[in-house]
C-alpha cells in the first residue's frame, strides 16, 4: 500500500460532509466555497529532514522550496495564490536560521502576492508543514478528472534536473550541476501557467512524484490511458549530458521534485497552448495523446514501446 | 525570546498584504475572507512526539486531542468548525496505528460536523500538524483585544486536570487520577460556549499554554491589566486532592493543555454569561475583573496579592 492509498484509506471520508466542501482529498488540492463567485484551493505539503531534504539543507532554500511546492499544487489547480499557514518543528532555536528561511519563504511569498497569516512553531525534529489557499472563479478549477481520449498531452519545462540535482547534492555526481541543483532547490511554481490553463486545459497535475506515476494519477481520475513520446520532452544540456547516469528515460521519467505541469486539453487548443509558451517564456512540450484503452505507454521514435515502467516516489516504500 | 515572539518576528509580515485577509499572525486563529456576509477562521497547531505528548500515546487519543486542540482555537474565535487538513509524518506504515489515530480524530470531526478535506502523510518522527477553518459572521470574531476596564474576567470548565493527568502519565504520581489523564488526552472544545458568546464577550482566548500566560496575552492585545481571585476557580476533586503536589496555585495557574476558555464581558452581562452555564451544562467562573492599570495580580481571599508568576509553557525554554 502506497502513501496515496494511506490518505485515500484512512482520512479521505474523515468527519462530516459538508455544504461547503467541493471537492475533497484526491486531487491536488481540495476545494470549498470562497467568497463571491469563488472557490479556494486548499493545499498542504509536509517536507521532512532526511527524507524530503538532506540534512543541512541552506535554510533560505527551504524556506523557498516548502512554499514553492504548495503553490505548485495551486498552479496545477488554476488557481491563484492568496494566503498561507506554517507548521514548523526544529530542533533548537536559530535565530539566523529562522531569519534566513523566513527570507526564502518570503521571497516566494511576495513574488506570488501572498500573505503568511498563522502558524505554530514548536521544538522537535526538523520538519515544515505548510497549507496554502488559492482562489478560482466557482467551477473553473483544473482537476485530474477532465481527460479525454484524442486531447494531447503537455508538459511544462524541463523535467529530470530535480532529480539530477539531487544525486550531485547526495554526493553522487564527478561533476557540477548547477543548473540542475538550482532546479532541486529553488523550483520555480507554475503559478502563471496554471491560471492562463483556466478554460484551455482538460486537466492537469504537477509533477512532484515523476512524470509517469503523476501522469498516472491523471489517467485514473479521467478513467483513460495515454500514449506517450518521451524524446519529444524538452531536456536541459546537463540533463543530456548525465542521461545515461540518470538511468536513461527509466530514470527521467520517474524522478520527481521538477513541479513542472502536465496536462491535458483538446486537439484543437494546441496552437492556443504553444502561443502561451511564448506568452510565458516557457517551454511547453506536446508528447502524446490520451487514448480510451486503459495504461500508459510510452513509444520511441519508430512507435515502438519502451520498456519502461513507473515507480513514483513514495517515502513508505523506501523506508 | 520565547516561541510566541519567534512566531511573531520571523513570520508575522511574511509575504504581501491581501485584501482578502482580515486578521493576520497574532490571536487563536487568522480571519479570512469567507463565503457571503461570512469570515473564516483559520488556525494551526503542531504536537511533536516528545514534546507534545508522551512517547507511546494511543493513536485513538493523538488523533482526537490533535483536532480537539485546533477546534479549541475555532471555539476561542467563536467560530463554527466547518474543515480541516491534516500533515501526518510518521515513522512507519503502522495500519493499526494509522486505522486508530483516524477513528479518533474521526470520532471528534463528526461530533463537530467537521470534513477533512486533504492532507499529506510523510514519513519521519511522529509530527501532527492540523489545520481547521471555521465560520462566523463578518465581524463577529471574538478578538483578544476587545477587553476593557470594568469587564469582568470568566473562566470555563476546570482547570489544572491536564497538568495533573501529564504528572500520572509521565509517572510522577503515586495513585491514578483517571479524570484528569482523560482531560489530558481527550480535551472538549468548548465549541459551543463560543459560538454562545458572540456578542456577548469583549475578549476570548483558549487556555492552552497556562491560565495567567494566555490571560497575558489579552492584557497585552488589550493595553489593559487585571486582579483575578485564584480562589474563584472551581477545581476538580481531583486537583484538590493533589493541589499540593501541583504545586499550589503556582502550579494549577501555570499548568497547560486544558483548552478551556478564558474570556471577557461587561459587567451588565454577567447574569447573561452565568445562565450559558445552565444550558450548555458548563461550569463558568467569574475569577475577577479588566483593570486600566497593565500587569496581572493574582489576589487571595483578604484581597492581599498572591506570590505567584506567570510562566506559560514554552518548548524552546524549557529545551
Amino acid at each position: 500500500m502506497s502513501e496515496f492509498n494511506l490518505i485515500q484509506r484512512y482520512f479521505a471520508h474523515l468527519g462530516a460532509s459538508r455544504a461547503e466542501v467541493v471537492l475533497g482529498v484526491g486531487d491536488d488540492a481540495a476545494l470549498v466555497a470562497g467568497p463571491g463567485n469563488t472557490q479556494l484551493a486548499i493545499a498542504l505539503d509536509t517536507m521532512v529532514e532526511g527524507v524530503h531534504f538532506p540534512v543541512g539543507t541552506a535554510p533560505f532554500e527551504l524556506g523557498f522550496k516548502a512554499l514553492a511546492v504548495n503553490l505548485s499544487d495551486l498552479a496545477a489547480m488554476g488557481a491563484q495564490p492568496v494566503w498561507a499557514t506554517l507548521g514548523l518543528t526544529l530542533p533548537e532555536k536559530n535565530e539566523q536560521w529562522l531569519a534566513d528561511f523566513s527570507a526564502g519563504m518570503g521571497f516566494l511569498a511576495s513574488k506570488y502576492q501572498l500573505q503568511l497569516i498563522g502558524g505554530d512553531t514548536t521544538r522537535g525534529p526538523l520538519t515544515i508543514t505548510v497549507q496554502v489557499a488559492g482562489s478560482l472563479p466557482s467551477g473553473q478549477a483544473l482537476l485530474r478528472s477532465g481527460a479525454k481520449p484524442g486531447d494531447l498531452v503537455f508538459v511544462s519545462g524541463q523535467i529530470g534536473d530535480a532529480h539530477l540535482g539531487l544525486k550531485q547534492v547526495l554526493g553522487a555526481l564527478p561533476i557540477q550541476v548547477p543548473h540542475s541543483v538550482q532546479r532541486l532547490h529553488q523550483p520555480e511554481p507554475r503559478v502563471a501557467l496554471g491560471l492562463a490553463l483556466r478554460g484551455l486545459a482538460s486537466s492537469c497535475i504537477d509533477v512532484s512524484d515523476g512524470l509517469l506515476a503523476d501522469m498516472a494519477h491523471i489517467l485514473a481520475a479521467s478513467g483513460v490511458g495515454a500514449r506517450i513520446y518521451p524524446s519529444l520532452l524538452q531536456l536541459s544540456a546537463e540533463v543530456k549530458t548525465h542521461f545515461a547516469l540518470l538511468g536513461g528515460w527509466q530514470g527521467v521519467l520517474n524522478g520527481g521534485d521538477d513541479y513542472e505541469l502536465c496536462f491535458t486539453a483538446p486537439a484543437e487548443r494546441q496552437s492556443q497552448i504553444l502561443a502561451l509558451a511564448d506568452t510565458l517564456r516557457l517551454r511547453i512540450s506536446c508528447i502524446g495523446e490520451i487514448v480510451s484503452q486503459p495504461g500508459l505507454v510510452c513509444l520511441d521514435e519508430h512507435d515502438q514501446p519502451m520498456a519502461i515502467h513507473g515507480a513514483g516516489y513514495d517515502h513508505f516504500r523506501e523506508a
